[in-house]
């Protein structure tokens, strides 16, 4: 975590400050997703990109070309994507995932998914690991609602498919000192046993399937930038043990709608982030009060426009409710020209979020029948 | 680990040096059996004490007289002992077994058993994991020779019982910070972040019978005075999960053939010990070799007497070979005054031994028709 003398601080549990995104790619020592590689993927992924390229929120990668090679080469890749159970799931966590299904519908490809029951128990003092496993068990039909294919999907729910994570576990911890995993998580002698030893479970996914198959398959994980810390371990130990190193693509992190740090259930900001269970009436008042990027006035708006980049609601229409680019271009043109007040522009979002959330719960119930017989030693 | 400034060092991995056990008991804080304990174990378990009891090789104890008065109240304790399978079992690590045996015997009481197969590959760097596990089930075989009911054997075998263990380590993981392992083992920055980990899988079996049974079990603890610093965490962290402070009782390490350290079959010095599996002739060589407490010539001997506590083959006498305590008392006796020497002596043990090893083997292979039968989660 070489993060001092920043005005942010980004682990995998705690996001401080306003994050300069650039700066976390020298810091992090990752690789942007530039022109270049975008038209490579169009090549690959088809031109109708998905908007999470397109607009920039996944925007950093670490050896994003040589999945393409693998998958050019007919080796194609596997995706590994995860969870924390520690709350409700809202609209940023479902980045990930929406990704995935993106990915797997595109490109036909396994997607391996890691519920970290025991991270969240160990992690957080309050959180019993009884009612981590149960947010685990319910977060998953939210995860799963962006629609996948239930042959491809493999669960590796961390207290319940232990026995199959555990001995490559034991082969990440052996490779992996005390005082590496101080310098990449920030540790303190005052961190629990668990919490310094929890990294090597996020490892194993990304090596499983080549253990099981006995040749090395391709791993990408789409994941916040938050989470690269985890996987730089990862990658440090995957040659050692013979396995590839696995890929990244990094997302931004959805700001709270009050403006502060990322959008987090973990926090007690509930009014912070929208919860794919939120009523109508939640949606309505969250975005209402939702921080954005005006002016004081509304003549001073009109007459300077207003600041997309900082604004909680636009990021909303960023990360999925404008649906074409033509609209997306438009709402960000017409807020940064003051065209666009932020009461239009939030009663023009209210709707669609609803609907969203609505349409939501009915996939969500889908997924019911079909989500235990994924979760890898359940039977 | 305080144990600055003294000649010897005891951990769970290491011994060095000539230790002073006496001492140990004053550094790890732990109580001495004495005659009157003594005489309360005869009223529990009869007359014919143990000779593991009567000659002092289990030495020490933490809340033994509590055991005792659990089960004078009809509150039954059970028993947890075990092994980390690094190499093949010889007969000191048969000594918490036979012990157990007897005391199950006695008491018909449960025996859970801990086969460590994570914990040797984490601290053994050409220890494979297979390797360790292969291992450990053919210690079973070894292990439970001495004689115990099938129906109150219960084995966590840490790779394969992991799914039962895993959840109740968490639970001791989160209320173990590392400043406080450090303390207790003498870790380093350069000690891997699995090792860290391990001690809390080492408490599990002592809290597991009351999780299953919603009350609180007692637990008695046979084990090698060099296992005693896993146990203090256990008991710093029983109550406040809920569970009762485990008891223990410490056996002396039996000391090398070759007169340095105790016998282990982690050292390359295989000729320091007697293995399960050694042939006549290796018996009779180790022992013909063996460090005696001896002088340098018959004639200093015959005049001045040996002196049988530093003496490798006086310590197997005493373990199980003197059957009566009256022949015990006699080659003590003979020892001191020079009326027995050394090649005389270890003459009468070789037959013994080697009568021992092959009777075991017997008794070893009636365990393998139930062993598998007992371990947690195996089916």
């Amino acid at each position: 975590m070489p993060q001092e003398g920043e005005s942010f601080k980004v682990t995998p549990w705690k996001v401080e400050g306003k994050v300069d995104y650039d700066r976390l790619i020298e810091i992090f020592g990752t690789s942007r997703i530039d022109d270049p590689l975008r038209e490579r993927l169009r090549k690959v992924l088809g031109n109708d990109l998905h908007p999470l390229l397109s607009r920039g929120i996944y925007y950093s990668h670490r050896d994003l070309p040589w999945i393409l090679d693998q998958y050019e080469k007919g080796n194609p890749f596997f995706l590994y994507t995860g969870r924390g159970p520690s709350g409700d799931v809202h609209l940023s966590h479902l980045i990930p995932f929406e990704f995935c299904a993106y990915l797997q519908r595109k490109l036909d490809v396994d997607l391996w998914i890691q519920i970290t029951d025991d991270e969240k128990f160990l992690f957080k003092r309050d959180l019993s690991l009884e009612d981590a496993t149960k947010l685990g068990m319910e977060n998953l039909l939210d995860l799963l609602a962006p629609g996948f294919d239930p042959r491809r999907v493999h669960i590796l729910f961390d207290t319940v498919s232990i026995r199959t994570l555990y001995p490559l576990a034991l082969e990440v911890a052996r490779r992996v000192t005390y005082s590496t995993a101080r310098a990449v998580f920030g540790f303190s002698a005052e961190n629990n046993i668990g919490s310094i030893f929890y990294t090597a479970l996020q490892s194993v996914p990304a090596f499983l399937p080549s253990r099981k198959e006995g040749r090395a398959v391709p791993c990408l994980i789409p994941c916040g930038i938050d989470q690269d810390p985890h996987f730089r371990i990862t990658r440090d130990v995957a040659e050692p043990l013979g396995f590839p190193k696995p890929a990244l693509v990094h997302n931004l992190l959805v700001p709270s709608l009050l403006g502060n740090g990322k959008m987090s259930s973990s926090s007690d900001a509930t009014e912070g982030a929208i919860y794919l269970k939120d009523s109508p009436e939640d949606v309505q008042r969250k975005i209402s009060h939702g921080f954005t990027g005006g002016r004081a006035t509304v003549e001073e708006q009109r007459r300077l426009g207003a600041t997309p980049e900082v604004c909680s609601v636009w990021a909303l229409w960023r990360s999925r409710f404008a649906e074409k680019e033509s609209e997306f271009a438009e709402i960000t043109q017409d807020c940064r020209s003051g065209a666009l007040m932020c009461g239009e522009c939030k009663a023009r979002l209210i709707p669609r979020v609803q609907k969203f959330l609505e349409e939501h719960q009915t996939r969500r119930e889908g997924v019911r029948a079909w989500v235990s017989q994924t979760i890898v030693d359940a039977h």
